[in-house]
């Protein structure tokens, strides 16, 4: 029996998705074979291939001059690319600062290319809310300005699309990490430069991350770079230098079919997610017993981190969660506490089951 | 109903594999969700990942001094990663050129590091054998010797592990590509300092890479890498600096224990490749209308090209094979002709039934 999973990443995924998947596992409609046996080059895998990029520019309404790529090496890969393809020559990368993970995209960029300038940081707050438009301050050779839409250890995240202004009044290309958001509403691709997404949130399985980048920005790569790392040849190649992960874009194409066909696209999928965090951040603010420091408008709808106001209840807790089906409550290790992801694929039932939970819990121990 | 799949890679799973995948995918072990939804630190993940990693060094009889990573990107990053981590100041990359493998790992080395020295090729006598002991000449800055056992596009293997000495007499570590016959045989680790090796073929689905590195070797990388990179990095994480291919992971771990369990290991399964290989080249020998042109001790166990004598008659081959569910017989584009890839999850049923349908059509159009 499946239970209820919280869980950061690998996040759940939808069961109707799980379910197909096991269906065609050992022969993909009546081929004889599996989708991870086929060749990447057959024609089989290629109509996978294509099925499943077709269907997410459709979710996204991806202009026609962005391209999508479909490559490995997580979130934390695209910390090198980005700079690797975008910096050139004189260019600094531009930071906002918002926690764990955008530290993490600064210190790939600082660890490969020395400098980096931060253009805003929520950190002197304690990350308890985005920086204001206004307080974007970017450096006059800013080659972009590097965003994390959502802080999935801090439940942190934006409720606005910064503009990317250099101090002459330019634009610089907005590149955005949108691991832990991507798919949980419309979005307007056409302000970014680039936006990269690790799968294992709302795409699917973990060791495929999505990229989608503004064509005109093909053309600044560094030549000293890994060749898999070269968005150009990524492109021309059809994300296939080599042999992709052929199985996680087969399954990442079954989430995006689910999304178009069971849940009736991105606008549908962000009205269920608004209702699962409305109903558990107001569980836990009409809690003393529960509660989250973030800012309301920058409160997280795919996180939602929250403390007791006891934290020795925290171990029973986690347990009698557990044995009541809903699992992977626990808090970042850096930070403690709890967390409750709310990924598309994690049902409204299931925020249900939680905040009934967490009632019941509080009246017997709180 | 499953077909015999001679694809090249990725390449047949056993079916028994796929069979406890499928009953797994929704629910792992009464857990009540997919290994695909597990966080990758959690207990019951780290336990899978370290069976997989245990049941790969008994297979493989790896020492203790060395250590096994489970990373991303394919063979193909590693071209990259491997000049990265062992070349070090002053030292230069050394190759042994026996076809299109190698020659892409040597494209990537020099795309990076601008220079490498070729210490012997087959490509003079047109890769029908590979250079002997004797002709191998490494340079005296060789920082080591890269080669690949078995090129899958020429079906052309080594039947030594070469000595990596340079001209003084010291000994330059040995670097490996084994992405196609790793697991086909037993195999003495402990002459290599790097094997690597794409999981596609004879571990588990595409996206996953496996890296066995002598622990004296972590020392010596360039810091301008990506993080992700770094074998000392991947190795004090337990190969999870970011959330790694779990999914991936977990069924390699199946084939691990499939070879160990069900085939009896890596001596057990070499008997079988051999009677496979024998079987296929046996019947290609004895005929005038098939013809294999690599000098029988080089002939790759794993992937067997084959040409008709008349190649108007490719097409109705492929065509009547695939009639006969003998798939993903088509030779690489880059050659044409046939190619029936015989790795362990092939079994010597499907090469009985390729060699009854090449006599057969023989027999009908030769």
């Amino acid at each position: 029996m499946r239970k209820h999973n919280f869980c950061a990443g690998p996040a759940a995924l939808p069961t109707a998705v799980l379910e197909r998947a096991r269906d065609e596992l050992l022969d993909y409609q009546g081929r004889g074979l599996s989708v991870m046996e086929m060749s990447h080059r057959s024609a089989a895998y290629i109509a996978i291939a294509e099925k499943a990029e077709a269907d997410l520019r459709e979710l996204l309404a991806v202009p026609a001059n962005y391209r999508v790529l479909f490559t490995q090496g997580g979130a934390t890969q695209q910390f090198a690319a980005v700079p690797y393809n975008l910096l050139g020559p004189g260019g600094r990368a531009n930071f906002v600062n918002t926690g764990i993970w955008s530290r993490k995209a600064i210190g790939e960029a600082i660890h490969l290319f020395g400098d980096v300038h931060v253009a805003a940081s929520s950190e002197p707050g304690g990350h308890l809310a985005v920086p204001r438009p206004e307080e974007l301050m970017l450096s006059d050779d800013a080659a972009y300005l590097h965003y994390t839409t959502n802080e999935t250890i801090g439940g942190l995240a934006f409720d606005y699309i910064p503009e990317a202004r250099r101090p002459d009044g330019s634009e610089a290309p907005l590149v955005c990490d949108m691991s832990s958001s991507i798919l949980s509403g419309p979005l307007d691709v056409s302000r970014f430069g680039v936006i990269y997404a690790g799968a294992q949130k709302n795409i699917g399985p973990a060791g495929l991350v999505v990229v989608i980048v503004r064509d005109d920005l093909l053309d600044r790569a560094r030549q000293d770079m890994p060749s898999l790392f070269g968005y150009q040849a990524l492109s021309e190649a059809g994300s296939m230098i080599n042999t992709p992960a052929t199985y996680s874009w087969y399954l990442a194409g079954l989430v995006f079919e689910w999304l178009k066909d069971e849940v009736g696209g991105l606008a549908a999928m962000e009205a269920i997610n608004a209702r699962k965090a409305q109903r558990l951040y107001g569980a836990i603010d009409a809690s003393d017993f529960y509660s989250n420091p973030i800012t309301i408008p920058n409160r997280s709808r795919m996180n939602v981190p929250f403390v007791l106001s006891d934290a020795r209840l925290d171990a029973p807790f986690l347990a009698e969660a557990e044995a009541a089906g809903l699992l992977n409550l626990q808090g970042h290790r850096s930070v403690g506490g709890m967390r409750a992801s709310l990924y598309n694929a994690v049902p409204e039932a299931a925020v249900e089951a939680l905040v009934d939970f967490m009632a019941d819990f509080e009246k017997r121990r709180g």
